[in-house]
């Protein structure tokens, strides 16, 4: 049996590379050889803090979810890919047998197996097996970044369904890291007219006037003195003061989609939310939306590649997730597993 | 011209009955002599305190929102309503020219006119004029009382319909005053299966195991212990604990529907209200709830009688007032301006 | 190996009482020993016509999917179910990997394995192995005949959630079969106040009457002189002018449902269905409707058992069939497998 | 009191130049000097039949919906719009007191008041008074022409609401006359990715291909053949043969919208719109449309000058209606009452 590269978090702030056999194909998966993997702040987290909420890495754990790659093997019922096909990952696999995976809602499977979520490894790796059923295709006008980072696209997507974007509404996007960014741009191709976006990072409001929408710096204007009185409201700091404050701006009968994630606690302008029947919910991970993703990307309505601000191989994954935590330069670090 | 009794709120904790002018109905209004007014928590507010929120009564103003009564004349233009009719009254009047009113939600006008909210006046009165859009006949299965309490069932068909509620979703409803209490009614009318109702007074556990409602003394028994897990949340008690303990138990992809007033700030929990995304949303007034609200209440699917614990004359409504805001086995305080 | 007794579709016409190999339950799945299966217009129509459009009879078939029985047997991962337990089966298994069934709609899944529908056996048989994401549990409340009967009432909720009645609707039901019964027991618990059945069949519409619902024998009054103008219609007869005939009084908005099955062709009235916006609908099956199902027969809000008017042993399944098919006085024939 | 030149539809066939007063507007509205009104199938129905459907010109008509122009007088209460101004006029008028205005489906107002509908006058006239409203300021980016067409791009978005369209959704478009094109760039600004219109008139073909869409021409190419499968359907030819083909090709769960006139009567595949669960409705003018047309328009997502193909006097009105009729190559015809 053959083995592969992987890079392994064996404790707060560890990471380390090491060898493993390489996975055998399930009769329904394919196996993956992995090209490229977004570096997300959840894996910053663990690697910080060694547990988001009540997951807990207790064990050696391999980071890293937004992965695309090469179809190395297929197994015997797979007949939807064939080797050498270039493909993104959708990382999570659910039951398909509880009630929310029936009702079509997936992503609330309490069962998910969802990469880099312990106990279950994740993408920085050189070889993963996946059901064929959550491998896609892409076009060649997906670059091999890209097709990993179909997945922070896919949370802009689900964040953009639940929010019920169309023609006509006004968008504030609170947070110009990579989700914020990607979120904006997939509101716009929403049709959403107006798209501002909020920060106090002056890199990345460049990088967001870059792609064509309005900011505000919130650490020089306040949002209640732009008059922005968004219609949909996509929280991707998750910061508190500017949740609040931005919820407190929305016009009547509007939607906020809480994605980034803050605590365990929000505080929300009650008689506001009461008065102007505001609708509020969270946005949690996706269902449904690669094939959505892929035709957002492959259009080029949305940019993904100008998210990428560093590359890394394997053995630099402890550089990635500092950058990534620390540096205010870079948006979105990518590992490559092959380098 | 001749003259009508009014009740008229002076000044914080004073009313007193004067004479006023009976109105002139316009050409698409009709004259509606009141029979009975239901006492609301608003009222009482604006009794103790002056004030809710922006709205500060600072010239004398007539209380009262919650009206039925007969028809004692008719305007040139109205054909839909004659003299000598039962009816039940929507308390406000929206622009019905701007952007909310054209969209169907009437009920977040700017511009609108509603009872006993200053600058303008309410029901604690002989008559009021209306336009005839807004005064709906009612069958004789419905009562004279039941008739202005109409209006709180609107409330409770509203957050239903906020809820989105159907057969198969669980309810939980906090708060087991007459909101709750009709609420809860309406929800098993609109097909829940099971509605279980919190509160701590045992007065009102009492009335609501009376009308068929499962019911918990959350001064005895945790809500987490109960293991309720609702997928609709009718929030009508205004308190923040209550509410931050009930979204605590919601299950994945329920809604709540924040109907009771609880003053400026609510804390949510945030991790789950993003892991299960939950839909919270609160309920302003109603919009295209009358007929619903006749069709319940006349089919008796919708007991309003039994929630009626008193009468009052027009020169007793500071009693009514003062009952409806301290008094425990006090529930919904009528009164009845004829008297 | 044990054997069981099935009945057998051999060819048009032709039905006879075979040994079978009881089926061994796979991990994932649980032996059902069948009490109880209804007879439905399907199963006639295979009988008399060898065929439903595509669906060629072309080997042996055994027929039969509205069933309820007995836990005899579970499969080793089986932990939802044991042994014993009285249950009822939802008799179509989806593939639960395509785009349909990832998004809810299984329903729609075109590699669906259905009960009774060529190549797929039936439930007019001792036993049938089933998965157990598909076998539901039902408390005592609900009758041993009711329990196979969740599946036309499970016809009945589909109906009622694609028209998305609520409180308020007034709702038609042409045709007044077992589906036309059921469903309009449903859209009663779904809160219409009002709801009509019509018919031509004298027994049938006494049926209606008995269960409490309005009717209208279209064999004396027109529909058109009815006036009844629903907002919903449920077409359950199949029937091309009952169906142009109900569509055509059809109130502003109103949303029709098309169940009956009646062939290729349907005409409806073009800018009737344009002027009042109307919503044309067809049904398939359904999707997540048994917990729904078992509440409302459970608590007696559809009546499943007076919709029985025969019971037939495995042996006498021509006869349930041939009753079915053209005894003016047969609602719901009965096959009882252990009879 | 200064008067005007009209064109008015005497008798079938009959269109001859008129003098009338200038109307004086009311208090809620404003005086339009109309600048640019396109020519509408519904005027060329009038003019060559007298009627549509129940709709009888039975005294003289000024025929012309399509209306854009400047601000030349406003009435007493009137805030929100200036003399100067340029605009474009919403040219329907409904009653805001019926349940259907109330709930916001104001397009299905019985007592709607529309322009060019008998009894009422339309605007092919020098001056037209409406409630201000129903009048909006463009911007300089949407030119003369441009305000007149946003009526007919207000079809195509209230066909893409109807449709709710969102990316991810293959959209086909059958008929290229002026609402097929519009519709189809206006599914593309609501995030469709595919879209494609078929005709059998070579001229719209080519236009629609300028545009930027896939196209088909069905006398040449069957629909079947051509694979679209669409998820959405916009049936904008009024064709019976092209809505069953076009109905025939849809994917499961998809819906059809059919905005285009067709007589009285259509066919549709009644066990494939069961089978699939297609949902299909009908679209009656719009509601709530010009903000958002306002939005497609000035920012150039949707193209309406390209509609046109030729400019007419009040004079010329005549030539206008025959051209619409009748020319292949004419797509829009704007009538200048001004010239």
């Amino acid at each position: 049996m053959a083995t592969m590269k992987v890079s392994v978090l064996r404790g707060m702030g560890q990471v380390a590379v090491e060898e493993r056999d390489i996975p055998e194909p399930a009769a329904d998966e394919v196996l993956v050889e992995v090209g490229s993997v977004g570096v997300c702040g959840s894996d910053v987290h663990y690697f910080e803090h060694g547990r988001i909420g009540p997951y807990v890495v207790d064990s050696p754990l391999i980071l890293g979810h937004e992965a695309g790659g090469v179809v190395a093997a297929v197994g015997d019922e797979v007949s939807s890919l064939r080797v050498g096909q270039r493909v993104s990952i959708e990382p999570g696999v659910p039951c398909r047998s509880c009630s929310q995976c029936l009702a079509g809602r997936y992503n609330l499977c309490p069962d998910v197996k969802f990469f880099a979520t312990p106990p279950y490894d994740g993408a920085f790796s050189q070889y993963v097996a996946m059901p064929a059923a959550f491998v896609y295709p892409v076009p060649d006008s997906i670059s091999d970044d890209a097709a990993g980072l179909l997945e922070p696209l896919s949370v802009g997507v689900w964040a953009c369904r639940r929010a019920q974007l169309a023609p006509g509404k006004t968008v504030l996007v609170t947070g110009a890291g990579p989700i914020g960014l990607i979120a904006a741009q997939t509101a716009r191709a929403y049709g959403a007219d107006a798209v501002t976006v909020t920060d106090v990072n002056p890199h990345r409001l460049r990088l967001a006037e870059k792609l064509g929408l309005a900011t505000i710096d919130v650490s020089r204007t306040s949002l209640a003195d732009a008059e922005v009185e968004p219609d949909v409201l996509l929280e991707c700091s998750g910061n508190a003061r500017a949740t609040w404050d931005a919820v407190s701006t929305m016009a009547r009968a509007g939607r906020a989609v809480l994605v980034g994630m803050g605590g365990d606690t929000v505080q929300l302008p009650l008689s506001y939310v009461q008065d102007r029947e505001l609708m509020i919910t969270g946005a949690f991970r996706y269902a449904n939306t690669w094939p959505i993703a892929i035709q957002l990307a492959a259009s080029g309505r949305v940019d993904l590649d100008s998210m990428v601000t560093g590359h890394y191989g394997l053995d630099e994954v402890e550089a990635a997730l500092t950058a990534s935590r620390s540096d205010p330069t870079t948006v979105k670090a990518i590992v490559r597993p092959g380098n």
